[in-house]
C-alpha cells in the first residue's frame, strides 16, 4: 500500500492508499463524518460511514479532534463536489496524536491572538496559502536571475559600518568589541560585481525602525542583484522584467489558491507586463501637488504619497531620477541634471508603494569621498569599498526588491507580517 | 556590433565584438601585446599588434596596468592554445577606469595580507573558481528539495531563546530588550513541518565560538530539511541522496575548474555515491580505539576523531546512533537502546568531519519536558515548542547541512574560510 501526498492524490484513483496527517475540520451525522485531513501539500475529504467501520470505530472516528494527528486508510474516489476534487473512502483509521482544546478554532481571531500563536497559525489555509506563494517567489526570482546569467553571491550580515545611516541599525556585542547587523548587500555587492560582473545576494536584512507600520519588519528578505558595466537604463529594464517573470509565474502556479483562497483579483496580476511605466521625480511631484497633497520637491516619498501614485497606474510604476539628497549616498548624480540622481524606486500598484529601490552607483572617486564627507560617513570603514573606483572603476547598477512586501502585493495581504514565516516585529520576536 | 559575455564568446567565432572587463594579465614583446581580460565570466586572451594599432596605441595597450577596466574590440578566433579556446584580435580599446598599484600580484601571497583584501581578492582566478562552485551548491540544493516536494519556508533570525545551549550565541539589544541571533532554524522548522509536511529553511547563522579553527566561521549559511512523519532512516537516505545529487552537478558543470583551476582530484568526487556506509557510534568508539585514540564513550567526537573515522572511507559516511548526553535536548531517544538517540551526522572524507547534522526529534512531550529539566533550559520560552507535542504530535526527523563546510569539502580548500564570499571570523568582520 503507497503512502502518497494529498497533492498527488490524483494518481492514486479507486486504489487504496494510507495517508498521514491533522484533522482540519470534522463533521457529519449518525450514518456519515466527513473529515477533512490536512498533510500539508493539500486536505482531502475522508468520508466514514457508520456500516462500513461499526459502532465502535465510528464514534472514535467521530470523537477526533481538530489537529489531531491520524493515520488514515482508505479507497480513493473522484468527487467533484469534494474540495480539491477527490475523496478517501474511509476502511480504517488510527489516531496518532490527540490534539485537546487547539486554539485556533474557526471562528475569526484577531491578530493580537494569533501573532502569539503563530507556530500554530501557520496550519491555517489562508497562512498556507501565502507562504505557499512566498516559496514561488523566492524559486522564479533565482531561476530568473540565474537564467540571466547572474551569480549568487552571500553578502555578509555582520558589518562595522552601516550602508544607510546609522539610525536604525542593530547592535551586536562581538568578541567584546561592536558589529551591525546589515541593512543591505549593497556594497559588498558591487564588490562582487567586479569579480564575477553580475551578482546577486539573496538573504535577511534588518532595520530598527521604530515605525510600526504595516509595511515594516525588523527583519525581513530581500534579494539584491548588481550588474558590472551596466546603466540607470539596465535596471529598469532588470526590474521590470524580473517583476513580470515572478507575476507570471505566481498566477501559473496559484490561481486557484489566489483566486479561491485568499480572495485575490487575479486579473490585477494580469495586468503586471512590461514595460511599466515611468515617472520622473519632478512629474510626480506635480502629480501629488494635483492630488492635493502639500509635497516640496527634494524629499523621499512617504507611505501615503506613493500611495497617490501607485494608485493611478494599473501596474508597477517606475520612480525615477530623485533629488540626490533623497537617496543613499553611493548613487550616481545624472550627468545631465546633477540634482538628480540615476536612481529609481519601482511602486507596486493599487496604492502599495515601494518594492524596489535601485540605480547606478557612482563609479567616480572623488565624487564618493565627497559624499562620505557630506553625510558625515568616517572614511576608515569605507576604504575598501573606495578601492572599487581605485582598481579598475565600472559603471554597474541594481536594486533591492524586498520579498515580504513584494509577496503582500501579490497576495493581497495588507499587512506584511503574515507574509513571513515567523514575523519580527518592534514589540514581538516570539515565537 | 554585439557586446557577448566573454563565458558566451564561442557563439561569435570571426565576429567582430565589444567587451568590457578588467585586465588580468599583460605580457609581450615590441611587435605584439597579450592581454588576458577578465568580465566575471570568464577569461580571454586579446591580442593586439603593432601593425595593427599604430605605434601610440600599441604603448597606450602595452602601459595597460593589471585590474584596469577597458572596453576592447575586435574579432573572435578559435585558438586552442588560448585559455578557454579563443581569443581576440584587437582592432580597438579604451581604458575606462585606471589601476595604480593594486596589491594583489601575481606572486603568492599570504592569508594575513589577503583577508583585509577580501573585495580584491574575490576576483583572483581561485577565489572566482570556489565561489563559483558556492553558487552551483546551493542551487542544486533548492532545486534537489524543491523536486522532492520541499517547500523552502524560512525561519527566523532574531529569537528570543537558545535552540542548542547559550555559551555560543551572539547577543543583541532589541529596542531596550535582549535577542538573540539563531544558531539554527531547527525548532522553527519543525513547526513548519506541521503546517506543509516538508519544508527546508536557507539562510545564515551564527556561533558565537571562540574556536579559531579551518571549520569555524561565525557566519555560515545551511539548508536545514525537515519531515513530516519521518524517522531516522528517511533522514539518512535524504542526506545521502542531497549529498550524491550536488557532487554530480558540481562535477558535471564545473570540472573544469576543480581539475584545473583548484587542482582538486575529481576521482574523489565521482566515487560520492549513494549509499553512504554507516557506522554506528559503539563501533565507531572501537574505531577510534583501535586506530590509537583515546576515546571514552558518551561524548561528541572532536576534529580529530572525525579526521581519523573519515579517512578510512572513500565517501562520505554517517555516524549514527550518538549517545543521548552528545546531542541536543530534543533528539529522540531510540527505544530498542535508551542510551542512544536516533542522531545521525555525515562526515565529508579525506579527513574532513561532520557536514551534517540531524536525526529523529522526540515526539514525546513528557520526554521534552524532562529534557528542558535535565538540560536547564527555561520553560517558557520553549511553550511553544511543547505545542506541537501537545496538537497533533507526529514523528520527525531532519538534518543541517553547513554550506560552507561542503564547499570545502568539493573544491578542496582547507579553510572554510574561503568558501564564503566575505567570511566573519573571531578577528575579523572587515572588509
Amino acid at each position: 500500500m503507497t503512502q502518497p501526498s494529498i497533492a498527488g492524490i490524483g494518481a492514486h484513483v479507486d486504489r487504496e492508499v494510507t495517508l498521514r496527517g491533522w484533522v482540519y475540520n470534522s463533521r457529519g451525522s449518525r450514518q456519515v463524518r466527513f473529515l477533512i485531513l490536512r498533510d500539508g501539500t493539500g486536505m482531502i475529504q475522508c468520508v466514514g460511514g457508520l456500516a462500513d467501520l461499526g459502532e465502535e470505530r465510528f464514534a472514535a472516528l467521530a470523537a477526533l479532534t481538530q489537529e489531531s494527528s491520524v493515520s488514515v486508510s482508505g479507497r480513493v474516489r473522484t468527487e467533484a463536489r469534494a474540495p480539491g476534487g477527490y475523496e478517501l473512502i474511509l476502511s480504517d483509521f488510527a489516531l496518532l496524536g490527540a490534539s485537546e482544546d487547539y486554539p485556533i478554532t474557526p471562528k475569526e481571531h484577531g491578530i493580537e491572538f494569533l501573532l502569539p500563536r503563530r507556530h500554530l497559525w501557520l496550519r491555517s489555509r489562508k497562512q498556507h496559502a501565502v507562504l505557499t506563494v512566498r516559496a514561488t517567489v523566492i524559486a522564479a526570482i533565482h531561476e530568473f536571475l540565474q537564467r540571466e546569467g547572474f551569480l549568487h553571491v552571500d553578502a555578509p550580515i555582520f558589518t562595522p559600518s552601516a550602508v544607510e545611516g546609522t539610525t536604525t541599525l542593530f547592535e551586536v556585542e562581538y568578541f567584546g568589541d561592536k558589529a551591525y547587523l546589515s541593512q543591505s548587500g549593497q556594497l559588498y555587492n558591487e564588490a562582487a560585481a567586479a569579480a564575477f560582473g553580475k551578482v546577486y545576494c539573496f538573504g535577511p536584512s534588518f532595520r530598527a525602525e521604530k515605525s510600526k507600520t504595516r509595511r515594516h519588519l525588523t527583519e525581513f528578505w530581500q534579494v539584491e542583484p548588481e550588474m558590472a558595466f551596466a546603466d540607470l537604463e539596465d535596471t529598469i529594464v532588470l526590474a521590470e522584467n524580473l517583476l513580470e517573470f515572478v507575476a507570471a509565474r505566481v498566477l501559473e502556479r496559484h490561481r486557484g489558491l489566489l483566486a479561491g483562497v485568499l480572495e485575490r483579483d487575479v486579473a490585477k496580476l494580469e495586468a503586471v507586463t512590461a514595460p511599466f511605466p515611468r515617472v520622473h521625480y519632478d512629474e510626480a511631484v506635480a502629480r501629488l501637488r494635483e492630488a492635493g497633497r502639500d509635497f516640496a520637491w527634494g524629499g523621499d516619498l512617504g507611505a501615503e504619497d506613493e500611495a497617490v501614485l501607485s494608485e493611478q497606474f494599473d501596474r508597477p510604476l517606475h520612480l525615477h531620477h530623485f533629488p540626490v539628497e533623497a537617496k543613499a549616498f553611493y548613487m550616481a548624480p545624472d550627468p545631465q541634471d546633477p540634482r538628480c540622481s540615476l536612481s529609481v524606486d519601482v511602486l507596486a500598484p493599487e496604492g502599495r508603494g515601494e518594492i524596489v529601490g535601485g540605480g547606478q552607483r557612482t563609479d567616480d572617486l572623488a565624487f564618493l569621498e565627497a559624499q562620505l564627507e557630506k553625510h558625515g560617513l568616517p572614511r576608515e570603514p569605507y576604504e575598501w569599498y573606495l578601492d572599487l573606483r581605485r582598481y579598475g572603476t565600472f559603471p554597474h547598477s541594481g536594486f533591492g526588491l524586498g520579498i515580504e512586501r513584494t509577496v503582500a502585493w501579490l497576495t493581497g495581504r495588507r499587512h506584511i507580517r503574515e507574509c513571513i514565516p515567523f514575523p519580527r516585529l518592534m514589540r514581538s520576536i516570539s515565537p
